[in-house]
This record gives C-alpha cells, sequence and structure tokens, in this order.
C-alpha cells in the first residue's frame, strides 16, 4: 500500500515535495499532545502550490489513504498527529505573505507563513495582524485557522476567525473553493469561511487566506493585583468586563504563582489565592483612566494588593508572571494541559471545582489562563515515572472537562478537539447536535479521507 | 393541497397558531423589497414554542410544502417574501427575553423578540447588545441572526454575527440542534453557529439565541467633513480606518446630501463631492484625541470643512443628515436600495462607477453607507409611473453589483441575497463555491422544504 502511495504521488508531484524518509516520517508523527494516540505516516508531502495540494487529495481519494494537514505540529490535541499509513500534508513550503494592501487593510498569506512573518509584514505598512497565540513565533497562519487560535489580546480583539475575511481552500473532492473576499462585511451566501475556520483539517486544505489587518493599538498600560480569594479574584473579573474593555486580562492561581515563584523568583505573592494581570490599550489619558476603573474594580473586590505601570519595559516584567506560567509548571512535572471554558461569571467555580479534583487524585493542579474569555488552561502536573500517578492525572484531566460542562461552559475553548478530547464531544453537543456535524462532515468528505478520527 | 396543509397543521397547533384570514396572509406576502418576486400564502402559522416549529416543519415535511420563516417582515431583500403555497412560519410570538445574565454579560432571547427589546433588557443591566441596523426599533433578533444584520455600530463593534454565542434551531428533519454555548470563545466542533447565521431560513428555523452583551460605551463625539472630491473622502477613509478606532464611520455622496438639504434643511454643503460622518466613542481626553486624528486625517486628504463636537444632543443632530439619507431620497420618487461592499480603499472606485452608471441609464443615484466597512447603498431614484425608467432603474441596480464584483467586493455586505440578488450569487462565488452552498444545502434539506428559491 505504501508503495502504491509514494508512485501515484511520485508521478504527480515534484521530488522535493515527497518525502518518504523514516526518521523525517518519525519527526511528523506528532504535534504538542504527546499523549494522545498518533500512527506512523506512509509519506511526507510538501506541496508547493495550491494544484499539488490539489493533486495530492486526488491520489488520496483514489486509494483512500487519510490525509493528515500539518502547519507547524505545535497543535496540542493530536490534531495534526499522524494516522497509520496517512500521507502527512506540510504545508510549511507554501509559507508566503503574498500581499499586504495598506490602504484595504489586509494580507494575503499562503498557509505556511508563520503568524510572526504576518505580524511582521503587516507592521512593516504601519498595521497590526492581531491574533497572538502564545506559539506566534512558530506557528503557521493555517494551523491557526484550523484551530482557530485564541491567545492573550483576543479579550478585546477577537480570536482567529475574527480577523480573517476569506480562504481558499481545496475540498476532498479536489474542487478549489474561495470562501469570503477582501470586505470586512459580506452576506453574499453561508459563511463558508468560519465552516473551515476551527475545522481541523476535517473539511479542507487550507492554501491561501485573506487576513484582516487593524491599526497599531496604542501603548498599553499593566495591572497586577492579587487576591486572597478565587472569589474576589472571580468577582474582578466580571467587574472589570463590565466596565472596561481590557486588552488582555489573565488570571494565575496559588498553584501557578508558587511554581513562577520557586522557578524565576520575582517576589510574587505566594499566599494569594490568585493573581490578575491586566491590560488597558486605549491609550493616553484614557488608557489610565481605563486602569484606574481596573484597579477599583479589584479594590472592590478585595485585593490585597494592586500595582499598575504606564512604563513598557515594567510592563513587560509584570507580564513574565503569566509568560512563565506553564514553563514554571514544567518545571514540576509532566504536565498535561487542559483548556476549557466557561462564562466568566463561572470562572471561581471552575477554580474550585479544579482544587477539588486535584485533591481527589492526589495531583498537583496549577491554573492559568485567559479570565476575561471564561478560557482556563487547568495543568496537571504528575511523575511522569510513577505509572499510578500518570493515571490518576489523566483521571484529573477528564474531570476538569466535565466541570466545565457542569458549568454550561465548553471542553475546548482554543486548542481543538484532535484526537484527544474527541470521546467528550458528545458530552457536550448531545446526539442531535453531533448527528449534524456527521452530516457536514459526510456532505464535504464523503470518503472520510481528510483527518478522519479527528473532531467528529 | 392548501385544505390539506391546514387540516394537518390543525392537528398538531393550537388554533391561536393557525391563521387563514387571506387579509392576513397578503399581508405576510411581502418583505420591504418591494420588487422581489413573491406568491400568496397557503397558511400563516404562529407558534409559540419550538415544539409548535417542530410540527410545522413535519408536516411541512409529510406533504412538501415550502416553509418561510419570518420576523417582522423588514427584510430588503425578498428573503422572507412568501412562495406560492407556502406556510410563512411568522416567530413573532416568541419573543421573550429569557434571562439577561449580568456578570455573565449575555443574553437569552426568542427569535421574535425585537432588537429594540433586547437592548432595553441589556441596558437595565447597565450593558448594551450592540448590533444597530438601522431598523432596530422594528427587526426581529430571529431575522437579524438570518441576515446577518449590520448597522453603524458594527465598523468597530462588528455585526450581528459577533455578537451570538449560540443558537437554538429547528432543523428541516425536525431535529433541534444546539450550537455553540454561553462562552466567548469555544471551539468543540465546527461553528454552527455561524453557519445558521447569516443563512436566510434555508437551513434551519432559528428558534433561541444566546447574545453577547457588552459594557456600555462611553459618550461619543461626533465629526463632520466635507470634501470636494471623492478621492479626498476616500481617502480620509482609509487614513481613518489605519489610525484610529472609529465607533461609526459613514459617508454621503453628493446626490444625497442635496436630496436631504433640500427636505430638511440643515445647512449642508451642497457643492461637496461628499460629506463623512464619525464618531468616536474612546471617552473623555482619549474620545477627544481620537476625533482630533480623524479631524487632522480629513484636512490632509483636503476637507473643506470640519468640525466635530462632544456634546450629544448636537452630535445627534449632525447624525440627522446621515439618518435622513434614505426618507430624503424616498421624496425624491420610487427607489431601489441596492447594498455592496468593497474593500475600503476602493469605496472611491465604487462611488465614480456609481456615477457613471447614473449617467448612462439617466437616473439619479444617491449613495449613502458604512464606509469604514466599504459597505454602501446606492440607492436609485425613478419615477415609479414611467415604466421605461423603471427598466433603467433596474438596469442601474444590476449594474452596480457588477461594478463592486470588479473591485473585489460583494454583491450584498449586508441586506443579504434572498431572491432579489440570488441570480448574481453565481457571478462572486464562480462554479465550485456555489456547488458547496448546494452541497450543504442539500444535506440540511434535502427535500428542499427550507425557504426555496432563496438564497442558493
Ligand atoms: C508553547 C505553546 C503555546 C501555545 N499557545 C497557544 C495559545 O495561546 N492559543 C492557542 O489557541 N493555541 C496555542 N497553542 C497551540 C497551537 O500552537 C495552536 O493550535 C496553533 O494554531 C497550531 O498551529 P500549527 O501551525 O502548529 O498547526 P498544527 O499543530 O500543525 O495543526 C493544527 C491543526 O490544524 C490542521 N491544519 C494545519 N494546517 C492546516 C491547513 N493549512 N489546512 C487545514 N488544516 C490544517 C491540522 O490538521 C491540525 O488538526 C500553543 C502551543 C504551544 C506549543
Ligand atoms: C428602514 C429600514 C432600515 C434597515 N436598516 C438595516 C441596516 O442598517 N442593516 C441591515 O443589515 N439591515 C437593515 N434593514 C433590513 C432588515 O431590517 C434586516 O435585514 C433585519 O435583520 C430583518 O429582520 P426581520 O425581523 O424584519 O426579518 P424578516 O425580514 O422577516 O426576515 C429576514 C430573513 O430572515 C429569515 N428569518 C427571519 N426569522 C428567522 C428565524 N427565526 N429563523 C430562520 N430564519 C429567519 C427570513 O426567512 C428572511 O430570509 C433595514 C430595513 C428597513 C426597512
Amino acid at each position: 500500500m505504501t508503495d502504491d502511495v509514494v508512485q501515484a504521488l511520485s508521478k504527480v508531484l515534484s521530488a522535493e515535495s515527497l518525502v518518504t524518509d523514516p526518521d523525517i516520517l518519525q519527526a511528523h508523527r506528532n504535534d504538542q499532545a504527546e499523549w494522545a494516540p498518533s500512527g506512523m505516516p506512509s509519506v511526507l508531502v510538501r506541496p508547493a502550490s495550491t494544484s499539488e495540494v490539489r493533486a495530492v487529495l486526488d491520489v488520496a481519494r483514489a486509494l483512500r489513504v487519510p490525509v493528515v494537514a500539518r502547519g507547524a505540529g505545535s497543535g496540542l490535541s493530536g490534531g495534526a498527529n499522524a494516522i497509520e499509513g496517512c500521507i502527512v500534508l506540510s504545508l510549511l513550503r507554501m509559507n508566503r505573505v503574498l500581499e499586504v494592501d495598506r490602504r484595504g487593510m489586509l494580507a494575503v498569506v499562503q498557509p505556511g507563513a508563520l503568524n510572526a512573518a504576518v505580524k511582521a509584514a503587516a507592521a512593516e505598512q504601519g498595521l497590526w495582524y492581531a491574533p497572538d497565540p502564545a506559539s506566534w513565533e512558530f506557528s503557521t497562519i493555517g494551523g491557526n485557522l484550523a484551530t482557530n487560535a485564541g491567545g492573550l489580546c483576543c479579550v478585546k480583539y477577537g480570536v482567529t476567525g475574527d480577523a480573517v475575511l476569506g480562504l481558499e481552500v481545496v475540498l476532498a473532492d479536489g474542487s478549489v473553493v474561495r470562501t469570503g473576499g477582501r470586505t470586512v462585511k459580506n452576506v453574499a451566501g453561508y459563511d463558508l469561511t468560519r465552516l473551515f475556520v476551527g475545522s481541523e483539517g476535517t473539511l479542507g486544505i487550507i492554501t491561501e487566506a485573506t487576513l484582516r489587518l487593524r491599526p497599531r493599538p496604542p501603548k498599553a498600560t499593566t495591572l497586577l493585583a492579587t487576591f486572597p480569594t478565587l472569589v474576589g479574584a472571580g468577582t474582578a473579573v466580571s467587574d472589570i468586563m463590565g466596565t472596561t474593555r481590557p486588552s488582555l486580562l489573565e488570571l494565575m492561581d496559588r498553584t501557578t504563582v508558587r511554581a513562577v515563584e520557586s522557578w524565576k523568583p520575582m517576589g510574587l505573592d505566594v499566599g494569594a489565592a490568585a493573581l490578575l494581570l491586566a491590560r488597558s490599550d486605549a491609550g493616553g489619558a484614557q488608557g489610565e483612566e481605563e486602569i484606574g476603573l481596573m484597579a477599583a474594580a479589584c479594590e472592590r473586590a478585595g485585593s490585597t494588593f494592586v500595582m499598575n505601570t504606564t512604563d513598557e519595559a515594567e510592563g513587560e516584567l509584570l507580564m513574565g508572571a503569566r509568560r512563565f506560567a506553564f514553563p514554571a509548571l514544567e518545571q514540576q512535572g509532566a504536565t498535561l494541559l487542559d483548556d476549557v471554558g466557561v462564562p466568566i461569571s463561572r470562572i471561581p467555580e471552575l477554580l474550585a471545582a479544579v482544587e477539588r479534583i486535584a485533591e481527589q487524585h492526589r495531583v498537583l493542579i496549577g491554573t492559568f489562563g485567559h479570565a476575561g474569555d471564561g478560557n482556563m488552561h487547568p495543568t496537571v502536573v504528575f511523575d511522569r515515572d510513577d505509572l499510578d500517578a500518570m493515571t490518576r492525572a489523566k483521571q484529573a484531566f477528564d474531570d476538569i472537562l466535565h466541570a466545565a460542562l457542569d458549568l454550561g461552559g465548553t471542553i475546548t475553548g482554543e486548542h481543538g478537539v484532535g484526537s484527544l478530547k474527541r470521546g467528550f464531544l458528545p458530552a457536550q453537543l448531545g446526539p442531535e447536535t453531533l448527528h449534524l456535524h456527521r452530516t457536514l462532515k459526510g456532505a464535504l468528505d464523503p470518503l472520510g479521507i481528510l483527518n478522519p478520527g479527528k473532531l467528529v
């Protein structure tokens, strides 16, 4: 079979576009969700054009071989994990920024362009590409789109899907569709752009994207506040969101604060139940006024320590606490990084549930995340060499998903379903909505060649 | 056939929910796009619950009768126009605001709730439901969602689709699906919410919506500027969008300014090629700073008159010019209100093309619209009693659509395709993307009972 696939592909692709070296295949087997299942690909293709992508899908269809699209492989849900015998389709060679239209405030890019490259190209024209997953320096636009990646600034500026005007997508049947266009508003037909955004390579291969650019925001003012109780921090989050427009609103729980403090001591209050970081980029006097409102909300909610700064370097120092959150937890052991969402009013309940789960399964869980969106990353820390601990960690991971659902939330706020959370989707969607997913998947990919076994 | 339908419906609906009075049926035949085709419905149903909606679709399926969903009937594309012999399904009785969650910053509403009612319920809790189509006082949330309605504030706050977290939808097969949820971020599965938003009643009946609320923005500062050339106005629009975040940015061309001035004289410069209205709601000093940047952009672009005001009453007076735009044009004759979008950099070219089209077809065309989004409403004015003029007006209307497409734009920015622009969709989408629309429609509504002949 593998030979057939390689032979068929070699007829339609240039030699450069076809890789069978076993070491390289092995390196393309997994994304960053180590504990999600994966198989060995039979071949890696690196198309250089939309027509090469189309040719790959033609072969896949003819031979009924699964195709797994892959950007940088930085995903956290096993979405890009290979399936035994599959074709891994890397978009990394299609990495050009094709156009930046300054006056039209848009960029046209290939899927393999790094988020960082798009930001840089926009900045050259005095503009800003907003979406900023923490992986922005090494993840691709195609991956960002296919997972609808979030980040820090989406509390004010939206997620990746909010920054895309149109797509070119190659479908399972080999047709090339263009969705959306170059305008901000467009209601000519169904919103196909959003159908492909977040579809994790299961409905089509994104081969081009037209992205929306924005004016660069003014310099940000940064606030840090600590709270003796989770409820206090939660109250502050709701109040801040209800009265201001923060450009960032992040939370770290006690376990995370302690992990940061023990790895990179910066004088954080390790006795606090939670720490909030907020920013206003309203600019000038208004920025200060907005930070003032945020500070007042924190104080009303019982914060014992509030500080803020308009100094950029100092602001970055404060942000360091949040940026170190995950690596600091990684210092303490192996990690299972979770990603759930709840309505912002229910953050304290989520954090309390996570604390109970940690106790119950005797694992350490540090929680941090995008409080302004209710999107939290409880991170289960355990000893990799202790098999029992690993089992308990996995149970804790699963229990966190159920806790989020019990609070009217979601099993994934930004990392996606992939193969990791596929088993939990029915609990969130219910049978009729799940059936609709299958109907759509069946209509667009009747042979099931696109990333089968992921998402749906 | 009509008797069969009425009889079958009478078995599953309460008497109150079923209307056969011919006068009432006649009144439910059209939306506000007078010149779009319509037929006589066989019955009007006014369900009071999701299960009644489901029962209606069960009957429609069994008897193969088309179902046309209807909110307030304020649509401008014939989307809610009846089809001969169809069931018109009015959602007006399902009009409750079920919940406003202040701390969760969301509202759960039935589809027949007026946009105004949702705004009011949000305001009672100190919050804001942003989407503001000019029809907000009389159009329904269901209609707003099904058309993905825009408005004035979407240049900063997004369209209706940007304010929805989740939906309940009854599908053609009678199943009831729930999309999205109560969280701002959610990537568990395909973005079904956005698939139904803008689908104009062709994919399912929206029976409930969870809407996102925001903090109320600060008081706005308003700017008015006039320009001797279209290119100057266009340059100002790009510059404003590239450097500030206006909460409103509207344009009126000379014909529109003259129509307003001759109907409601307010001292506007009738010699100007275009007039811009802009607002900043950044608040306080920042609002003034932002308006200052906008004023400077206008002056750089050759504006001959710029004024601004922080006084709310005076700001409303200035906004009057824009609010009177369409009614003022209506004073001059019958109107065909168009709705096209182009990248903002191409607004001057669109306006110039519209001027050429007006000359060529010897009709008056006044253009106004949402400049910050590139979404314009060229309005063809003609003498209703002159058959030849009506023909020329229709040709002008069509030519405007082609002009927008030639500029990389869209045939509809916010009013939708309905029956009015269905013939133009292939030109915008191309055969492969159109085929994907049909695939989706076929998958979700294989019998074609939901608003057949609209959109696709
Ligand atoms: C340190 C770190 C920090 C992170 N921070 C964030 C964060 O803040 N927010 C966040 O949302 N995520 C974050 N992630 C997760 C990850 O970076 C994102 O999901 C990112 O969008 C994946 O991009 P990628 O290019 O690596 O895609 P991959 O991992 O290669 O692929 C992701 C999914 O997209 C599909 N895919 C990729 N390209 C295409 C294409 N062109 N067409 C169709 N399908 C395609 C794949 O099949 C797969 O299902 C982080 C990851 C790491 C390791
Ligand atoms: C004076 C005036 C100003 C306007 N200004 C704007 C504006 O600024 N921006 C803008 O975008 N539009 C505007 N419109 C157009 C119109 O008001 C909007 O399209 C509005 O969203 C329609 O709402 P409705 O309740 O009247 O829906 P209807 O006209 O009754 O229906 C519109 C479409 O939605 C479908 N539909 C309705 N309810 C449902 C449901 N529950 N489930 C599924 N499908 C449904 C219908 O089948 C139809 O296809 C304006 C119209 C007028 C008359």
